[in-house]
């Protein structure tokens, strides 16, 4: 199944099922009047949802609206809880050998992950307003899932069963007021402004064998002005999302709708290019011997889409911002 | 006013108004289902509230009950975000001292602040059920602030208008993680369980004069079964909640409801003792040259109430709780 949210000016917005072209959608306010509303009572109302969705691609669904992603806010535009891992260990070996700093304590064992807010996502062509172009405006192109209800000391394994959708995230950062956070050891506040989400969720089946090992196997191909900045793959995350969920819920119960993030998405090779500029510019400190790219101006767009290894474009539709001042 | 919130099995419970001498609560569904409601609302809904807290005082309101704190949930049970300072400066300059550390970057002229999960509060006299004695288990008493909406970019001066309510806190932690995610930067996760709150949420005029500078006038009366452990006094905090909020929506605004903490109340004299074991165990291992008290045990229980200055209870009712094994 796919499911959007309109955005109707309520704080949780209206649910919709997203028809399989990703063309048509269905309100269903007599079961769910919103995605948290779903995800809430997600036992009982799941099996009424697909049948729902199958009278959608039928052509049989009353109340059948076309898709109109601008429309839509995150598919959670407020959620119980966002933990974003950094669970592609290639980005911050990136990161430490430009600095020439040694890797974090036990990052191969134990992963990274922050708290970030949670009661303002931006929808996927939602107009990002920041205070300052020197505060070093920075996507970061991810993926994600978002649980239902998870104990406290689930094991990684159990943990792949409470996920019950698949998310495209921006993880928007400011990089100028990230170090001094990282260094007081408190984590991020100032430097994860609100963070944005493509417009569809699904439920894994949507990805046939491209969801495995709990990690998304597709590229996630990036655009900053219209030119290509990098096209990772998923398939290289080296935490999988029931390590990450695991690690989340190690002395907290997680709530329904709580969304869990992979971090930047990076590969080895340089081709692969990157999901941010931040590692752009360490490889290119790395490489070249200076850095060569400066962070995002006022005006600049930003485009990203999860793509499948046979080449179509994949469920969750696109991210396409636009940075402005606030 | 003050408010508590009945905790009758949903996400945000059923809102209490209660009396001026908190024995007797009025439900006020006609008006609000839960105290975030009445914050989403409260430009609208105030001026009613006030009528009806007046009409429970003077005992002529309809429906009122006995006051229960043990009926009752957190003040908010859920709320969009919770942030935590660590606005007194001297507890922190205990740690460095105690470990030969300098003290972190900017130290004396930007706020510390983490942000914690919001889904998942504890009531007053909840169980505290987490996995291991292993984890270091304490407790921190402080006080906070309940905001309404606040802009992104808000000066300390007009972030305390934003506050529309005060509340008292044990802010739960699990000192073996802490260390670990503080090396890593990227903050608290597994080191902060769930945040226990006083059952009354109290308007500023609740407190007098003992509100003022954006600060909380008042001792934080602890103890640690049975025994005090410590009274430190809100008036020492080095940060006013106003520059706490505007270092909080320095990059983004905040949501009605968002909840805004003090850390761990504490106090250059000795005599003050503590609010929390951590910081007790610095000051022995400064004053006697070694650890001589451990962390909690499963069993264990602990009591914080908030005085006035002139001797008497504060409004926020008291913390009560015993740790078990989860």
């Amino acid at each position: 199944m796919k499911f959007a949210t309109l955005n109707d000016g309520s704080l949780d917005g209206r649910l919709l099922i997203v028809s399989h072209q990703m063309n048509r959608a269905l309100p269903v306010p007599d079961l769910a009047p919103s995605l948290l509303h779903a995800l809430q009572h997600w036992e009982t109302l799941a099996p009424a949802l697909l049948a729902r969705s199958q009278a959608l691609d039928a052509g049989q669904a009353h109340g059948a609206i076309d898709f109109a992603p601008e429309d839509c806010a995150a598919p959670l535009p407020r959620s119980p809880q966002w933990l974003d891992g950094s669970a592609f260990l290639n980005h911050g070996q990136l990161m430490d050998k430009a600095f020439n700093k040694p890797p974090p304590p036990l990052v191969d064992t134990v992963p990274l992950m922050y708290q970030g807010a949670s009661d303002d996502f931006l929808g996927s062509t939602a107009d990002v307003a920041l205070p300052s172009e020197a505060d070093g405006i920075d996507f970061e192109g991810e993926f994600g899932v978002i649980t239902g209800p998870v104990p406290m000391g689930v094991t990684p394994d159990a943990a792949l069963d409470c996920i019950r959708l698949l998310v495209q995230i921006n993880d928007w950062s400011l990089r100028a007021l990230g170090p001094h956070e990282m260094k007081t050891g408190f984590g991020f506040v100032q430097a994860k402004p609100s963070t944005a989400f493509a417009p569809i969720a699904v439920t894994p089946d949507e990805l046939g064998s491209a969801w495995r090992d709990g990690r998304i196997h597709m590229r996630l191909d990036v655009q900053w002005n219209d030119r290509r900045f990098g096209s990772p793959h998923g398939g290289e995350m080296s935490f999988g999302f029931g390590q990450l969920i695991a690690h989340a819920a190690r002395t907290r119960r997680l709530s329904a709708g709580c969304i869990i993030g992979s971090g930047t998405v990076s590969n080895q090779s340089r081709d692969a290019g990157s999901a941010c500029i931040a590692e752009r510019r360490m490889i290119e400190k790395i490489d070249l011997g200076e850095i060569r790219t400066d962070f995002m101006r006022f005006g600049d767009r930003i485009r990203m889409q999860a793509m499948f290894d046979e080449g179509h474009a994949g469920p969750f539709g696109r991210i396409e911002q636009r940075v402005v001042p606030a």
